[in-house]
């Protein structure tokens, strides 16, 4: 079983590289170089919450599942683009509403913004770029993703202070992917193998991962 | 296309995990605290060689492959899992011949000494560990596995001071996943698919790692 085909959806990570904007900033240093010491390696320094990771309902739940407890059987399956309009630095319900279909329920969900392509030290991209209205709060409980993805640096729109859906979400046990690229790769509607997966970190709210969606 | 049974190969990484012995330590950090301020986040710094991690050929070879552009391709794909023999720390290439099958040719090969099981700040786990010994180089090279996996902290055992097998195997292109766990929870000769996704660090020698063997 070789996949046919295989999108990589992580940013790449690097020193200094734009993450939320309060965040501190990313640092891979080298500490060992080839030519002096006779192997390369690289100290890693970041929030866990940087470039495309993973959030836990530990994020901003009491008690929640932290995310080396967040179950494999919801980081890899079936999974689906989809391309909701937005209004301001809204997803509305309507939206989604218009063009979810049966099959996506309890399954991947990766929203495509196209926000990705903006990335940089710019005000737009750190802090107006679109998420979730409390309104697509009830219309993703009913409809049940096992994990939801999205191209920017948030589920909420930074405008949301409360991070209200956020909080909605997890509290119902659901992960989120943050900051994904490359999505405007996929076809909106079709079924994809998604494997999306942070790293170990024991007892963490969050973590930096490798997201990919493959087509067999 | 829902996986009937997913395995996790990767070990968890916390504060002060035993790894590579003279490597800095993990830490992990909090730096938000949901009670104090509204959400949990944490600092994570590591060397890019920690736990479950994968090698990739820049680590020891000049202008080698960095780990954010080994191929997808050589990371997610129909695996094996194998047990061979070792006689003191090495695991030699006739402990190889005496188990190998056709099918194992370039696919994703992991090696369960059961090492992991010994995890600890010992003597034992951390300089006495198997690797694959000098004459399994060739052996390899011939059969062209996609990526080595084992559940040590080397594909050489510490006793290779020069580092033999790492650098005659990256220089061909290979890539490594060391501290792999768990792997006496898969058959051996049996089919899976792997998946072993390192985070995408820009221009890094290698990187931590999660690793996943599925049944579908």
């Amino acid at each position: 079983m070789e996949p046919k085909k295989i999108f990589d959806l992580s940013v790449e990570i690097k020193t200094n590289m734009p993450c939320w904007p309060t965040n501190p900033l990313v640092r891979v240093d080298p500490i060992g170089l080839l030519a002096r010491d006779g192997y390369t390696v690289e100290k890693y320094e970041s929030v866990t919450h940087t470039g495309t990771h993973i959030d836990a309902p530990y994020h901003m739940i009491d008690n929640g599942t932290t995310v080396d407890r967040i179950p494999l059987t919801q980081l890899a399956g079936p999974g689906y683009c989809i391309r909701p309009q937005y209004d301001g630095d809204e997803i509305h319900a309507d939206a989604l509403k218009k063009i979810w279909k049966r099959e996506y329920d309890g399954k991947i969900i990766l929203v495509n913004t196209g926000w990705d392509k903006k990335r940089g030290y710019t005000k737009e991209f750190q802090y107006e770029f679109p998420g979730f209205s409390y309104d697509a709060v009830d219309f993703l409980l009913e409809h049940k993703p096992k994990v939801l993805g999205i191209d920017t640096l948030g589920i909420d729109p930074y405008s949301h202070a409360d991070f209200g859906v956020h909080k909605a979400l997890l509290a119902k046990n659901m992960a989120f992917i943050e900051d994904l690229t490359n999505l405007d790769l996929l076809e909106e509607g079709k079924e994809y193998f998604v494997v999306a997966l942070p790293l170990k970190l024991y007892g963490a709210s969050g973590s930096m991962a490798r997201v990919i969606a493959m087509e067999f």
